[in-house]
């Protein structure tokens, strides 16, 4: 099978490129266990040439998600799976309203239209967000709680989940969306997430650099870590459709914290130092938005799909400093 | 002030239409009983001329409402209210799939992007709908219930909702959401709407004719009479923006009954004669489509703003009766 993933270049995009050809084959159905089918193709679009290894079967393409034509170009009747993951993130999209209205919702309804007229009913697995929600949330948001976004990132993302349950529903597609915590500790470099600061007091902190934290301490926060996240991108890949049925949508598991329990977490793997280094400079809107975001959610229903998160914010620090500073881990040992 | 009524030739425009001529003028604060402030231009849009008194105030148009050009035509910055009621309804929505998401979608976002555009900030009041309830849904439906709809026209109108929602909140727009419940009894013809049967069962029958029921007499239906419908869009546009705040939508007050309990009216005001003209034809689609809509809701909130219903099934016929039919209210009397 052909595998697409829009936002090849982007981190989750290149952590999941590399799981794929690790494993080299997805199952069709994760339930019944059946036979995993080799990846014959993975193609990597994005606006910036992707990262990739030599390897026969991956094809790096740059163009524009909102752009059919580049679309129409990679997609074909074989394209068995789509990680739909190219997106304006929060902080961006409520900066650069146009452009994310382009991308985060035009470049959906452009890949839903190409999948359509193929007729080929492909399997999407499209990344939503915690931003969908918003203003008057319960203490733990429900699978039936209301969507209430508050910032222009988490409007698009709910106007593209409810496209992808229409397409859905008429057989366009077989969509999947994955509603993601926020994604961390990453490497690399800040992102234009709101939420770009979660990564970053732990990330710079712990690599001698400043980190700027624009929230107050008692900002509470769900996250997950990207090996869960990649993982959970496979898991959705590989479900049943039968079992998902019309709900198309799965809120993932992920970890409650604050910003106050991760600077302690932070303080256990870098000492008083690292914890100095956070700097706090707080910023109105990134406050705003990631305040409006829901802590907590149920997520009995992602685990009955088999779906899973992490222990702790303390593992996930652990998963980061093992997978990214190795030198870290061999100081604490 | 200029008004500007898209689907101007519509049921629901029409009445709109003369009744703004008839008041001549509307607040600006509903809660602070403003001065009316005169409505010196109104302008009917449709895609078929609308049928307009001589009056000098009206101006009629036609264009098609997702054709940006039409709708620069037509709004500046005089325009301060915006009734946007152009829509492809629920059961041609689902049979033309792009048509829907063409007029319903990119209708309503360019009319947004208009308004941006001139940043004069009109008040727009919107027409949603039932339809962006379905799935698993409680008894009553809450202001905080989770949208999941089953059909292309709630999804359409679902994302209209957000969209309306956001501009507003970035302050392009003064945007006013009602969902509305079916609107019966509407005089006329048939619409493309899966509910029109809830006006045919009446007005067929009364008239004399055969009218088709395409679902079953237990299926529950929330109704709004056309009367008080035109009220609700009227107190929606003098609403002060500030008792809204950052909830821009209403569930508008409607009456709960049943196929079954409509035909019993129908007996009261036609006899058995009437109810004999009822032909039972079950059709599939639209009684999943209706039956996926929420019989009742809260309207605690459209109360405490100001917004009133129908009494009861029978003041809802009552009232068609007096408005449409004056010989069968003589009959009666």
């Amino acid at each position: 099978m052909k595998v697409l993933i829009t936002g090849g270049a982007g981190f989750l995009g290149q952590r999941l490129a590399r799981d794929l050809l690790a494993r080299g084959a997805l199952r069709k159905t994760l339930q019944n266990g059946g036979a995993p089918e080799p990846i014959t193709e993975l193609v990597l679009l994005d606006t910036t040439p992707a990262q990739a290894p030599d390897d026969a079967r991956v094809r790096v393409e740059t163009g524009d998600v909102a752009d059919r034509a580049v679309l129409e170009r990679l997609i074909d009747a074989d394209t068995a799976v789509i990680f739909h993951l190219a997106a304006i993130l929060s902080a961006e999209a409520e900066a650069e309203f146009d452009l994310g209205m382009r991308i985060n919702l035009d470049g959906t309804r452009a890949l839903l239209e190409v999948c359509r007229a193929l007729g080929h009913h492909p399997r999407l697995v499209f990344t939503s967000s915690v931003a969908v929600y918003g203003g008057d949330l319960p203490e733990e948001v429900q699978d039936d709680t209301a969507l209430d976004p508050q910032s222009s990132y988490g409007v698009q993302k709910a106007m593209a989940e409810l496209l992808i349950g229409d397409y859905s529903r008429r057989g366009f597609v077989d969509g999947r969306v994955l509603r993601l915590p926020t994604v961390a500790v990453r490497p690399g470099r800040p992102s234009g997430a709101a939420s770009s600061f979660a990564s970053g007091i732990v990330r710079e902190a712990l690599n001698g650099e400043t980190a700027v934290c624009p929230v107050s301490g008692s900002t509470s926060i769900w996250l997950l870590s990207p090996r869960k996240a990649v993982q959970c991108l496979v898991t959705a890949a590989e479900l049943d459709s039968a079992v998902l049925g019309t709900r198309r949508i799965v809120n993932l598991p992920g970890v409650s914290t604050t910003v106050d329990e991760m600077i302690e977490e932070l303080s256990k793997f870098g000492g008083s130092k690292a914890v100095g280094r956070v700097e706090w400079v707080p910023d109105e809107v990134i406050e705003r938005i990631v305040s409006s975001w829901p802590s907590s959610w149920n997520v009995a229903r992602a685990k009955k799909l088999g779906f899973s998160g992490d222990a702790s914010f303390h593992a996930i620090v652990k998963v980061y400093v093992e997978d990214e500073l190795p030198w870290a881990e061999k100081k604490r040992a």
